[in-house]
């Protein structure tokens, strides 16, 4: 049951529930001499918070306290502990799963049978999506440490919800993803996203989607091949989301479908330095980066939590029945897991910088 | 540069280079007492050698030895290394990527900048899909391991070649992947996926598509949410395999356009078992395998050796260039995927059951 | 910099600095099912507390608080993060080593050119004795889960301060070892333990001593040959106290003097169990625990902290010069070393208690 | 029993049996470039072999094969696989072992217990000191790579056999130790030594001791608290040597007699530098090497097999007995531990070193 650490060289451990005292994470080998502030988390945690009635209507606080790890304002090369606490709780709707039954789609019934029945059912204990709280106070450090050393950007939106499709942007547009609830950048599709998520949550249903995420100025040399290449880390990292159920680089299964000469990169020089003309590979090739923007995407299903009532069991008394899922939900989650899909690449690049030697163990 | 160790209980690492002396693996966490012979091991390297013309006309005996870990035909709970000698070799195709020209879409470039230049370049060395003959080896283990322990039967087959797509067929239908040498189990299907993969190779280029892994009677419960949930770890060990770009579980990309209404599956209780009508989750619920089959999708790009002239440039004298890519290549990878797929499905599956206690330290 | 992670199946990371604001760990692997309180933890904190004239001045209430992990008094298998707060600080006298003068014996210096100047210096920061609360919160859940499963029992107790020897006891009286505030549980021996800190303390000096640990009823078989041996797994956490100098295992540094014939235990059976006469090895084979008491004996040095002048150097300004410490300190830790000691040796057993199989990951 | 791995940035991975095909390692994290032949390797472990009357019968070439990782002459960042095969093997007197007669002080007992039976007893199998082979292998490239990078120098020599002890010595006395056969750089207590070797041995019995290891030129900084470090990877590597009862640094147990006032190391400045005028702390403090030497001592047990009858038992048939250890062995394996206390005091310094920054990735 060891599972709750991400990384090698930059670690962080995950721990706290949906509905328990608190949501937190540490993080062992952070470079000493990061200046770092709990505003600097803040920012990026205010990012994930639910804003508006296309999401939970849960409403945290979500204030971040640095435990340990910083003194003056840097780091210190001691493990970093941050934390949220719980606030806005509300456990009454799960008296239904503790009493046996399964909602369609969620971890009710898994979890049950993996940990014997212990497992806090609160809001979904350790499978809500709250616990990424953690991993953005990690990403924000990561975000951190990746701009001060490298120039490295991390630009995470939402590229399809509901079959609805954001268009071909520029980087310049991309980086506006945050000026709409829907982190759509393009406020034409956003609009009509955005339609789409309330006309499910009026009905009673939920919708999925698609987010890309593309990292700038990555060095060439990022990834261990073959087991912890950078893809096979990013994927590991991006499964751990809650509701993931793809993940693809580049072409990715488009790729698939091609002729090795359209999905070859030609490979040229510009100013100076090697480029690939197209990106199909999406910044990867050997599992290591060769510098041109990385590029992933990552399908989420719909929230599994619907007002229809669904066909399930109850697994301690080992019956059929019907359920109608209670609690306050997010309709659709692919807008607010772009700060999480940002938040966890920039952890693996972050790890892969530091295992590489592109950030020192103590900084200037 | 620490890449090479895959699992956490069941721990592989991997060695050996494409035209180095061998290519191997060695496996710590191996429990005491299971029957295991180099016959065991041979029999499933076999189907991943290429057997005839829509494969590199390199022509490897592969013959398994094991090295240590083995004492009156059981394994003793020690590590067990296995190897299989290169014969079969050219190097002197590989003289152009010394002098420093990349062939586009394979790891030249990225390797030489990741290792200064010190990498074996013969055959791809590290980055050649020959190194998977160890993942092989170590499924062959994992998968006599699960079958003899809990029944568990991985099938992995070819679903997409050139666009050209499997029909949906029984299990009984999908057991018989390797009776021809498409590992595609509907014969009109293969005899087509034949035809492109020839027609490309003739016209110079190769063909990408997808692999689909089924696991059979997984036992509930495998999977440590959150960082190392089963479809993470899963993510992560195909992402290993050379030419993956996507990776996807159950409705995958898929599931982003459904409704939660759509996507959730039924629950329901069968000859006294919670199973789900539908399994558009594809076996994994919060991480963690709900007994549903495992249902994964591997999306393969074409080789990136191809015959046709490609624009590429010369890393060390930083010049461009085209090059007509030497050496004996595949024209498609994706049916020779099918065995690694499915060992690497079956070495997490085994890490996962060993860790979970499914699976005792010692046998009977 | 990643170093705060102890345990393979069951994972410590711990967190906190003396004089910030917090002392932690997070567990991750505990099994689920255990039950659990604050009051269990706070009841092994509490035998850590200095408590009279012979150990430091400064008073913590050290009052734990268990922020995840635990539902309806029981274990749940997620994350158990705990903390105390450091309340009674006084970082003044630390301006000294900010300003660059190193403590000799201290860690000033080599944590200085660790972390570029950027550690935490207040209290000796992460190289204070304060952080081993974090060790024993992770101890206490520890010994909670090794009584609650196979009844192990883990003794530690001073066997020798200023070379005043404790003489023979029986495991009856060694269990009487809180009975007093030396830790030595002969009273006469305690007694002259005491003064001779109080005159160590009176001169400005300091003392050190061995605490000697046996843990009773640990099954035949914990311990991973060859580099996670069990002797190799403690003697890895012991170190990791501060001022330990030493470790031995049984006969240990005695055995080097001895003959094959001398050392070696003559094996018998006793009520149908396999037994060794003589318990040289401290119950430890190859590695493995035989089922005799395990026994080890740790090497404390006398705290560097002392009222003496003492040349030393400036390390900011290249200087030579003289200190005299400042600050709250120990005149000896040999009895303060006692839980701790206690704490990671439950903590190794336990982690390999679980990796062999012997506690289960769910408990009844 | 996954116990088979050590080191954390440069991991290496042992296995093979005593009386099985091979004994080998292989390494993970090497960095590129370093110039490594085959020889390099068999002139360290060249220096493990037995060598004379005071040592085991068995002769083995110890050939020394490089499997992988070296191009050109060079390493290339891959895994770093060695191997040497065993040939003179003589299996029958172990036929009493599996029979069912432990040897006291052996771990037959306990590896029956742990591996149900399973494993290799053949001289040994796994708890022979003959794996070391392979720890040598990985010694000699670490060796390789810290005088390559830092001019880390690595001297172990034996300090005390049979309670006969070595004077104090110069470095340049010590650096002798390979000239005689007992790796005692002082000949006429060599002679004693071996006296009270070749005694014991004509009583049928054997002697113990310790090896002192001395590192010089370390830099100040390696070392990762709080649980990875300096002291606590090393002696858990350390403690992976069969026999070893103690290990202790710089004053060691010693220490704990004395008061801080003559325990702490003063500091000063020579030649521009900080250096301690004592070394007590053995070059480590806080976990983290201040720049003085390294200073380790490892003691170990008697070899167990003696010829004298000894009083032992029969595990599989739960019964009593008298046992004469056949087969061939060491009267004491002291002087032939040097190189092996050596290899894994360099192979975690130069884990370290690549940890703390200090050996880059790829080495000009």
């Amino acid at each position: 049951m060891v599972g709750n650490l991400l990384g090698q060289r930059l670690v962080m451990i995950s721990f706290g529930e949906s509905h328990g005292k608190v949501v937190g994470v540490v993080i062992d080998g952070v470079p000493a001499g990061l200046p770092l502030s709990e505003g600097d988390i803040q920012k990026i945690v205010d990012l994930r918070r639910p804003a508006s009635e296309i999401s939970t209507s849960r409403r945290e606080a979500d204030k971040v306290e640095i435990l340990s790890g910083v003194y003056k304002g840097r780091t210190t090369g001691a493990p970093l502990a941050m934390m949220v606490r719980n606030v806005d709780v509300d456990s009454r709707p799960y008296e239904l799963i503790e009493k046996g039954w399964a909602r369609p789609g969620h971890a009710d019934y898994t979890a049950y049978m993996k940990y014997g029945g212990y497992n806090d059912p609160r809001g979904g204990g350790r499978f809500s999506a709250r616990i990424t709280v953690g991993f953005v106070m990690a990403g924000a450090l990561a975000l951190k440490l990746l701009s001060h050393t490298l120039n490295v950007e991390v630009i995470g939106y939402v590229r399809e919800i509901a079959d609805i499709k954001t268009p071909e942007l520029s980087i310049e547009e991309l980086r506006k993803r945050y000026e709409n609830d829907v982190r759509c950048p393009h406020p034409e599709t956003a609009r009509r996203m955005k339609e789409a998520i309330l006309k499910a949550k009026e009905e009673g249903d939920s919708v999925g989607g698609v987010v890309e995420c593309i990292a700038l100025n990555v060095p060439v040399g990022l990834g261990e091949p073959v087991f912890s290449s950078l893809d096979s880390d990013l994927a590991r990292a991006l499964f751990s989301i809650p509701a993931v159920k793809g993940v693809e680089f580049g072409a990715g299964f488009l790729s698939a479908k091609l002729r090795g000469s359209e999905n070859n990169d030609p490979m040229a020089i510009k100013n100076g330095e090697i480029v690939t003309l197209t990106n199909r590979a999406g910044g990867i090739l050997g599992g290591i980066s060769n510098g041109m923007p990385i590029v992933v995407r990552v399908a989420f299903k719909p929230p599994s939590s619907i007002a229809k009532p669904q066909k399930t069991v109850n697994f301690k008394e080992m019956k059929e029945g019907k359920i109608v899922v209670p609690g306050r939900h997010d309709p659709c989650v692919v807008h607010r897991a772009v700060p999480i899909v940002e938040s966890l690449v920039a952890f693996i690049l972050a790890d892969h910088a530091l295992r590489a030697g592109f950030i020192p163990p103590v900084l200037e």
